[in-house]
């Protein structure tokens, strides 16, 4: 391949963000398969050739519109070197390949890219941090027009929405519109079988989940029947007559936590077994097949999954089935405990904002004959959040990295 | 709690379906905290009392419109205990409870979710099949007309999507509104930021992806930037006459069987190792952290994650990198064998459905100047179309019962 050089000084990279050259390469060394670079502050990163290769930023490598990979890593010969590599006085690195390519690196891009253990474990230190609470939450209250108007409050609530998983946001016309408004001032909405939105109140015929009853509903997630639950659930209050009916959630991660530390096998239990939920209706038949709490490739709790009257019976091996109910039980019962419920009638003008992997919802039987109750909802998947935010925080200094 | 006794006869159970007697139970044995109940074929089955009670199907414990359950399971004594079982006339089980409750089970229901160790291994068996793939694939074609009238056909469409994973419609109306139409056969459709449906011709401005160029694209699937990527992807011709752009597929699980069966420890790599994708675009920023090759909690395949051009730089491991590298090569060169791949031209009217999670597709470049070339596109989720196929298979004797 005879290689298009790419200036020496250009700014380019495959990538919408700028990095800082916070600390400049003060030496490169080439070994057998890669080069090791030592930092100002004598950090020592390697990189592999093959990883230099494929990351160059170059605009035959990267379409410059796009900011795209054209070049497959799989096209690079087998023994590909570097056969002469420098270090520029902006601080770049320049690589001269033995194919004839040529590449560059920014200092600051290979900094933040850099693979060596400590860069890798300051990577994870970034990530963003969930904030369990109990019964005495304060719930962040972000009011609609504020929200509608201005992206630093927008992002705030998204922040607390992320982080602490229950929202509350107050001045929403009674229109049906404002629910789709709100929830588009982030991204689209996730349809689901109960449509884009939905409608709470009782129907005549209650035929396709407990859900649209007078009932009381036991904590839970909703969708669960689902291989990827809603992240985002969005729940506007149009009129709220009716006696009871009160609002009340729990922080899952919080129990879990709770759980781990009192039962280390009633919580290993729930994270190991798989067990399958199933929205039995006349006109669809969802199932899903995972376990109550879920685990992230670190080991850290990343999803609650649960609505007791959509589990389809539990299908184990004989000699677990004893110890698996005592677990289940077990969480059960914490998300009744007082100590982690936060209970709040919504009021008409009202929204819930919550996540739904996470903060597990129920609510109160109430009296149909009492009033009117009509609420509107709606679902978003976590990627749509986490991108938004993402967009939000371009160009803040230091705005942390998704990693894992 | 003082219990609504159930018919004897009853055959309302917490399911839309029914379940047939095939076995009958010859003998039913109470021990310390389960009964033991033996079958005319001999087999012994294992039902514990909490999962009995979880499971009873009267009128109290489920509700009788929606079939959910309102009993909670938490809400039995810790010593609950039957009191006396008994085999009825029609071949149900009677348990009296401890509590005063009473419980019928109906024997085929009882067969059905027992969960002894043979039991258990039987509905593993009964899970759909994979049929893998290579180049010599006859692509599953259907008419469209028929699809659209027709239960049975689009039940056969349905199957070979989700076995096979690549089928053809043809006899497309060249309107805007077919793609819907016959996606909404189905069920609804998966939004993304690219709309509810994305329309493939090259843009002006191409900044939010390759796709939108006219570069060849090499084998992917898409949107691997979200944490669920869409289970089936819908690409339906309406003109095509520009010179290039075939479609190619290769069947991504057939590619990793190969993978594994030459290489375990490349195999091994791809599936422990998460990857970062990430769609860079100036309104959206979607990252997703999961490995290439995806396996179920059964340790099989599932699914294939890959776009190379939207591959963050790899973040393992120095010690690794150098493995992983080959790994990933090993996987590249297997999706350009000539022995995997399937090649056609779309023409006017035609329709690509396949399996975005399992069938990589590709395309080649092709020439802007020489005609018009003008695809529409959606998405859907794997589980609306196994809903789809469950609902239009009940009443079907022998449907196989999902489980993992």
């Amino acid at each position: 391949m005879n290689a298009i050089a790419s200036p020496a000084n250009q700014t380019f990279s495959a990538d919408w963000r700028t990095f800082e050259s916070t600390h400049r390469l003060r030496a490169v060394k080439l070994l057998t398969d890669s080069l090791e670079a030592t930092w100002d502050d004598d950090r020592i990163s390697h990189y592999h050739f093959l990883w230099l290769r494929d990351n160059c930023p170059c605009s035959q490598c990267v379409h410059p519109g796009t900011r795209e990979q054209m070049f497959e890593v799989v096209d690079a010969p087998g023994n590909l070197a570097a056969e002469s590599i420098s270090l520029n006085a902006t601080g770049s690195l320049t690589v001269h390949w033995s194919d004839g390519h040529r590449s560059v690196y920014e200092a600051g891009w290979l900094r933040s890219h850099a693979y060596d253990a400590l860069s890798r474990s300051e990577r994870a230190d970034r990530l963003y941090s969930v904030r369990p609470w109990e019964s005495d939450l304060l719930i962040p209250t972000f009011d609609y027009s504020a929200v509608m108007s201005s992206d630093p409050v927008l992002l705030d609530w998204l922040l607390a929405a992320r982080d602490i998983g229950l929202t509350m946001l107050t001045g929403m016309p009674a229109t049906g519109e404002a629910l789709e408004n709100v929830a588009r001032r982030i991204s689209f909405i996730r349809e689901s079988n109960f449509g884009v939105t939905f409608e709470v109140r009782t129907k005549a015929e209650a035929a396709d989940s407990n859900a649209y009853t007078a009932l009381e509903l036991p904590a839970h997630t909703d969708l669960p029947t689902r291989e990827l639950q809603p992240g985002l659930q969005f729940l506007h209050c149009l009129i709220n007559d009716a006696a009871g009916g009160e609002s009340t959630f729990v922080d899952g991660f919080a129990i879990a936590a709770t759980l781990r530390a009192a039962s280390p096998e009633d919580f290993r239990l729930l994270c190991e077994h798989p067990v399958e939920f199933w929205n039995k209706a006349p006109q669809s038949d969802y199932r899903s097949y995972a376990p109550i709490i879920g685990l992230d490739s670190r080991g850290e709790v990343s999803e609650i999954r649960l609505a007791n009257w959509l589990r389809a019976p539990f299908n184990l091996p004989a000699s677990e089935m004893s110890a698996f109910y005592r677990a289940y039980r077990h969480f059960s019962a914490l998300t009744r405990d007082s100590r982690f419920i936060v209970s709040r009638r919504l009021e008409a003008g009202q929204m819930w904002c919550f996540d739904n992997r996470r903060t597990m919802h129920a609510r109160k039987a109430f009296d149909q004959a009492s009033g009117k109750r009509f609420l509107r909802g709606c679902y978003m998947d976590r990627d749509e959040l986490l991108s938004r935010i993402l967009v939000l925080q371009r160009g803040e200094p230091g705005h942390s990295i998704r990693a894992a």
